[in-house]
C-alpha cells in the first residue's frame, strides 16, 4: 500500500534553512541542463557546476536552467547563492512534501507543483514535486527524478515552433505549469476509465475485490485532491499577479490554465460522488443477494422441516396407530397431504413474490 | 454507459492555440447561416465561406452568424481572423469539454454553455457545446451538430416579434442563453418525473433493478450538475457586466434568467436529496423485507424442529419404552402434546408481534 | 405523490414578457378588491375593472390592490399598464413557480413569496405564490386562489387598530409579509408534532408504514426549505432597502421578520437533523430485531437439531445395537444425555448473553 | 419526550406589540428585585411596582433592575413605559421562543440569551430565555422563572468583591452573560460524561436501550446547538459594538467571553461526531453480533443436519439393506463414520477462521 | 478512555481574573529558568523567584523567561506584576483548557498553544497548554510540565548556531512556535502508520477489535481538530501582525509556519476522509462474511433437509409400502435419488454462483 506522505520528523529541530531532502532517495546523481533563447538565437547544454552559466545569467535572453534530482545539497546550495534565492525556499525545494503554493519574493516568484504519473501496472498515481523559480529573465525547475512533461516545450523551443521564442520567462513558466496541468487530464482519463469498468463490475459481478477497488480508489483521489486543490490558489495568484516577473501579455495565459484547473477540479469533485455511489451500489447490492439466499434457505426449510416432521410420526413404534395398518393410507392419503402442503407453501410464497 | 467526460489527452502538448476538435466527431459538414436585422430591414442566408458576411459586418445592423459543426478548423480560424478572435477562444470553441464560463476580451465577450437534451429512449442527458461571441455588433453562434433550440428566436427576428428587432446584439445574445436555460426547465421536468415514477416503483415493488435506476438517475444529477452550477456564475458576470458590448436596457433581462438558473440549482439540489432519501427507503425495504423472510423461517423452525425430536423420540427402538405400549399414547397423549406446544409457541410469536 | 414543481415546459419559446399562468388552472374567475386608507379616512370596495380605482390612486392616501386569480390575462395586463409595472415583472406574478425574490425597479418594489397552508388531511404542505407590489403610495398584491392569512389586516385597517392607519404603504407591506411569516409557525409547529409522533412510533411500534412517513416527512421538508431558504435574503433586502419606498420607520419592524425568517430557518434545519436521525434510529431498530429473530432460531435448531440427531441415531435398525437392550437405558440413560446437553446449551447461551 | 419549540401559533394575527407570554406558563407572581450600587453605596429591595425605583433611575449609580416571571403583562409594559423600551422589544422578551439575539436601539442595547441548566433525573437540558436591557446607567433583566446563575454575582456587589462595585453598567452585563457562558461549560461537562459512559456502554453491553440513549443525546445536541450558536455573533456583536453604552474599559472582557462561546462551540461539534461515530460503532456491532450468532447456527447446522440424515437413512425399514445386519457396522463403522464427518467439518470451520 | 475535556465547572462563579489552575494537577513544583542573549553575550540561569531577572529585563538583550509547571499561583502572580501582564491573560495561562489563540494587548502579544505529545503505548495523543508572551526584548513561555521540545532551541542559543542570537525576540516566538507546529508532523506520521496497519488489518483479518481501533483513531482525530484548526488563525494573525512587537525580518518565518500549518490541516482531514473509508469497507467485509456464512448454512440445508425427509418416509411404518420389499430399491433406486437430487442442487448453487 502506497505510503500516504512522506517521512519529515527527521527533519524536525533542524535549524530554518537547514537543507535536507526529505522524500524517495533518488541516484544521488544531478543533472543540470540550460537551455538559452531568444527570438534569433538558441542554445542547450549540460553543465557540470552551475558557476558555467554565468555568461548566459548575464545576456537579455531567457534562461532555462533545469536540474533534475535533489540529493547532491552542494548544488542545490551553489544555486541558491548564485541565483540569489532565500534559504527558506531552498529547504522548500528539496523536502518534495511540499502541498503546492506560490511564494513571492523581491527578486524572483517560486512556484511548487505536483508532477502526476499514472502506473498503469498497480494502478496508483505517483507523484514528483517541481519547484520553479521564475527571476527577471531566468527560470529554474527543479525535478526529483529525471524525465517530465516538458519534452514537447524543449522541442518547441528548438525549432522555434509557436510563440515561446518571443516570449519572456513568464511565457516559459507558464508552458511548464501548462504541461503539468494538461497532464493531468491523462490521469482523470484514466481514473475514470477505472471508475466506469468499476461501475460495470458492481453491477454485473460484484465480488469483495470489487469493494477493494472502490477503497482504493476513494482514497487515490483522496490524495490526488491533496494535490490538486491548492492549485486552484496557486494558478490564480499568477494570473492575478501584480509583479515586474509577469507581464500584461501572459495574463491570459494564465487565466486559461486557471480553467483547466477548475475543470480538473470539478471532475474531481464528480468522481468522489460517484465512487460513494458505487459504494452505496454495492452494499445495497450485497444486501439483495442475502436476500436471495435467504429466501432460497427458507423455502426449502419451511416446506421440508414440517413434512420431516409428519414422516416422522409415521415412523413411531407405537403399539395403537391405526393408520398404520390402513391399506391405502400410505400410497394415497400420505402423498396427498405432502403434495397438498407443498403446494399451499408454493402458493403462499408465490403471493409473497417470493418465487 | 455514457461517458463521463470526453477525450482530452490527445490534446496535451500541443502548442496554446493549436485548434484540435475534442468531442464527438461530427459529420465533417459545416453550416454557416448568417441573419442580419436591424428595426426595418432583415435578410438571411446559408454562407458557404465566412468572408461572404464582408458587407454585413460593415453595417451598423445586428449580424448573427452561426455555425453548426466544428470539425472543419480551416472555418474556425478563417472567423477568428475575420472577427479578430484570440486563439485561445478559438482553441476552447472546438474543445468541447470546457464548463461553462464566461471571458471578457477588449473587443467582444465569450460565453460558453451547455445544450442539453433528454434522450428519451435510454432516459439520459445528451450535451452540447454552445459557444457564443458577442462583439459591438455581431454575435457569433458556434454549435456541434445541426439542430438546437434557438429555431423561435430566428422566427421572431423574421417576423419582426417583440421587441427583439428593435434591440442591440447584446439582446441577441441574452436570447439565446434563456432558450438554452428555458430548455433546462424541460429537462428537470423529464428528471422529475423519473424521480417521482422511481418514489413509487421503491415504495410498491422494489427490485434491484430499482436500485440501478437510482444509481443511475444520481449519475445523471452529478454530471447536469457539472454543466449548470457554473451557469450561475456565467449569468451573473453578464449581468453586471460594465462592458461596452452590454447595455443597462438587456441588464434586466439577464437578471431574469440569473433567476432561472437559481431556480433550476436549488431544484437540481432538491433532486439530489430526492435521490439520496430514495436509496434510504430501497435499503431500508430490503431489510424489512430480509427480516419477514426470516420471521417466517423462524417460526416454521421453531415449531417443527422440536416436534421432529419428539416423533424422533418415539421412532426409537429401545425395548423397554413403556410409553409405546399405552392404548392412548398415540391418539390422545402424543397429540395432545404436539398442539399444545404448537399452541404456545404461536402465543410466544404473537406476543413478540412477529404474526 | 405531490408534484415537485410546476410544468414550466409549456412556457418556453414564448417571447420574454408573454403572460402565461404557470401553476394549478384556478377557476378562471378575478376577484378586484381596494382598501383605500390613511389616518382619517377608509374606504373598501370590490372593482370590476382596475380603472375604477383611478380617482384614489391619485390620492396620497395609501391604496391596496389585491387580486385574487391569476387566469385572466386581461386584468393583470391592465394593471400592468395602469401600475406601469414592467413585462418581466407581470410574467413573474402569473408564473407561479418563482422562488421567493424581491427585485426594485425604479418605480416600485416587487416582491414574491409563498403562502403555505397545512393539508391536515394527507399532512402536506401547499403552497401558494403571493405578489406583492409597492409603489410610493399604493400597494398591489396578487393570489392564485382567493383566501389568504391577511383578515387580521383588513379588520385592523376597518377598525383603525394599531399603528396601520397612521403609517405608509412600506408599513402594510410589512404587515403582508410578517402575516405570510408568522403563519410559517404554525406550519413548523404541526410538523414538528408529526415528527415527534413519528419519534414515539419509531421507539414503540416500527412498521415499513414509519419508514415511509419519515421519507415522507423528509421530502416535505425539502420541498419547504426551498420556499423558505430564499426568504432570508428577501427579508434581509428590504430591513437594508435603501429605497424611496421604505422609510426609516419601517427598517425596525423588517428586523423583526428577519428574526423570526432566522428563527423558521434554525428549525427547518433542526427538523432535517431530526428526520435523518429517526431514520437511522429505525433502521438499527431494523438490525436489532433481526437479530432477535435470529438468537430464537439459533437458540432452538442448535438444540433440537443434535438432539434429533440422537433421537435419530436409536430409531436406527441396525441388528447390534446393545444399547437397545438395557432395561434403564431409555428411562434414565437417554433422557440424562438429552437434559444435560439442553442444560449445557442454555448455560452457553446465557453466557453468550443471548437469554 | 420534550417539545422541539413552543407554541407560538396562537400569537399569529396580533397586532405586533402585542404582549402574549409564549412559553411554559409560570406561577403568575411577578418578583421585581432592584440592586443600586456604585463604588462607595449600595442598596438592594424588592419592588411591588416598576415606579418606586424612580429616585434611583435618576441617581448616576448603576441600577440593576431584575424581573422574574413574564405573566403579569401589566408590569412589563409598566416597564417599557418607565424605561421608554420599544414595544417589539417588550414583545420579544415575553415571547420566550427567541433564539439569541442582540439588538441596538437608541436609547439601549437589547440582549437575549438562553440560561440553561441539566436535568440530572431524566439528562435533558431545560432552558429559560433571559433578556438583558443596557441603558446608560441601568440593566433589566427578565427571567421566566425564579432561580438563575446570578447569585454570586449580587453577592460580589453586597461585599464589593472584584471590581464590579468601581465599574459601569456594561460590566455589569458582561458579568451576566459571562455567568451565563460559564453555566454552558456544566452543561458540556454533563453531557461529555454521559457521552462517555454510552461509549463504554457501546464497547461493553450495547443494547437496544443505548442505541436510544444515543439518539436522545442527539437530539440534545441539536436543541442546544440552536440555543448556542447564535451566541457567538451576539457576543461578538457587544465585543465590537461601537455604542455609547459600551465602553472601552469592558471590551477585553467580552473577548473573553467571546474565547468561551467558541470553545463550547467547538465541543458541541466534537460531541456531535462523537455521537455521530458511536452510532456507527453501536451498528457495525449489531451487524458483528448477528454474524457470529449466524455463525453458531451454521456449524451446529451443518454438522447435525447430514449426521441426522444418515440415521435417517439406517432408520428406513427397507428389508434389504446388507449394512444393517453387519456385526461391527453400528459400534464401529458407523460412529467412525459420524465422527470423520464432524472432524472434517470442523476442519473447515477452523480453516474459514470460523471458530 | 481518555477525557474528552478539563473540568472547568469548579470555576463558574469565580471572579474574572481569579487564578485557578485547571488541568491534570502537576507536582506542584514550579520551576523557572532564564536565559537571556544578544550576538555577543549569553547566560543561562534557574530562578527561585521570579524577581530575579529584573537586571536582566532592563537590559538590551533577548531574555527568555520559561515557567515549568501551572500549580503555583504566586509565582504567575509575581511573573504578572513584574511584566505588568493583564489578570485574564494570567487566567487563560493557568486554565489549560483553551483553544489555540492569539491576543494583542498593548504592550505583548499573547499566543496560547498545545504542544502534543504521542503516548506509543496505548497510541494516543497527549497535550499540554504552552502560553508564549511575546513583549518588547522578553519572551515569557509557560508550560504545565517539565520536559519539552525546545531544547534543540536552547542549544543553538548556547552555541549561537544560526541566526538566533542575531535576531530580536520575535524571531525566538516564531522557534517555539515552529519547534512545536515541527512535533505535529511526528505526531501525523505516527496517526498516518497506524491508519495504514489498520487498513492493512480490515483487508485482511478484521475482527471486532478492528472496529474499534477504527473508532479510538476517529476520536483521536476530532480532538486533534480542536487543538490544530485555530492554528491556522493564529499563526496567520503573527504572519499579518502590525504590532511594533513583530518586526518585517521575521514575516517570511511565519509564513512559512503558516503553510506547515495549512499543510497538518490538509493531511487531518485526509486522515478523517480515511478513516471513515476504512469504517465502509469494514461494513462491507462483515456483511460480505455474513453473506458467506448464510451460503454455507443455505447449501447444506437445503441439500440436507429435503434428503433428511425422503429418509424419513422410508422410515415410516405403514403395512402396506411396496417399495420397502423390493430387492434393489435400497442400493439402487434409494441412492441413485439421493445422488440425483444432491447432483441437481450442485448444479443449481453453482450456476447461482454460490459455489
Amino acid at each position: 500500500m502506497k505510503k500516504l506522505f512522506k517521512k519529515r520528523s527527521q527533519k524536525s529541530g533542524l535549524l530554518p534553512g537547514t537543507l535536507v531532502h526529505i522524500g524517495r532517495a533518488g541516484t544521488g546523481d544531478v543533472k543540470i541542463t540550460v537551455i538559452d533563447y531568444n527570438n534569433d538565437d538558441f542554445q542547450e547544454k549540460q553543465l557540470s557546476s552551475i558557476e558555467q552559466c554565468r555568461d548566459l545569467k548575464e545576456r537579455a535572453s531567457v534562461t532555462w536552467l533545469n536540474i533534475d534530482g535533489l540529493d547532491d545539497m552542494g548544488t542545490i546550495e551553489q544555486a541558491g547563492r548564485f541565483f540569489n534565492i532565500h534559504p527558506l525556499t531552498l529547504e522548500d525545494i528539496v523536502n518534495t512534501d511540499q502541498r503546492p503554493k506560490i511564494e513571492t519574493f523581491e527578486n524572483y516568484i517560486f512556484v511548487v507543483l505536483k508532477m502526476l504519473t499514472f502506473n498503469d501496472a498497480d494502478k496508483t498515481i505517483d507523484g514528483e514535486q517541481v519547484s520553479l523559480i521564475l527571476g527577471g529573465n531566468f527560470v529554474l525547475s527543479f525535478q526529483e527524478r529525471p524525465g517530465d512533461v516538458f519534452d514537447f516545450i524543449r522541442e518547441r523551443i528548438r525549432q522555434a515552433k509557436g510563440r515561446i521564442r518571443k516570449m519572456e520567462a513568464d511565457y516559459l513558466v507558464y508552458s511548464l505549469i501548462d504541461a503539468i496541468v494538461d497532464n493531468y487530464f491523462v490521469i482523470l482519463e484514466k481514473l475514470g476509465e477505472i471508475i466506469e469498468s468499476l461501475e460495470d463490475e458492481v453491477v454485473s459481478d460484484p465480488t469483495e475485490k470489487t469493494v477493494r477497488k472502490i477503497h482504493s480508489i476513494k482514497r487515490e483521489l483522496i490524495i490526488l485532491r491533496k494535490s490538486i486543490w491548492p492549485l486552484r490558489e496557486v494558478v490564480n495568484s499568477l494570473r492575478k499577479s501584480e509583479t515586474a516577473q509577469i507581464t500584461k501579455n501572459t495574463e491570459i495565459y494564465f487565466s486559461d490554465v486557471y480553467d483547466h484547473t477548475i475543470q480538473i477540479i470539478d471532475t474531481l469533485e464528480s468522481f468522489r460522488d460517484m465512487a460513494s455511489g458505487m459504494m452505496d451500489l454495492y452494499l445495497s447490492g450485497v444486501s439483495n443477494r442475502m436476500n436471495s439466499v435467504m429466501k432460497v434457505l427458507t423455502i426449502i426449510a419451511t416446506i421440508f422441516i414440517p413434512l420431516g416432521f409428519i414422516a416422522g410420526v409415521y415412523g413411531m413404534n407405537f403399539e395403537h396407530m391405526p393408520e398404520l395398518h390402513s391399506r391405502w393410507m400410505y400410497p394415497a392419503g400420505f402423498w396427498i397431504i405432502i403434495i397438498a402442503i407443498i403446494a399451499a407453501m408454493l402458493f403462499m410464497f408465490k403471493r409473497k413474490n417470493w418465487l
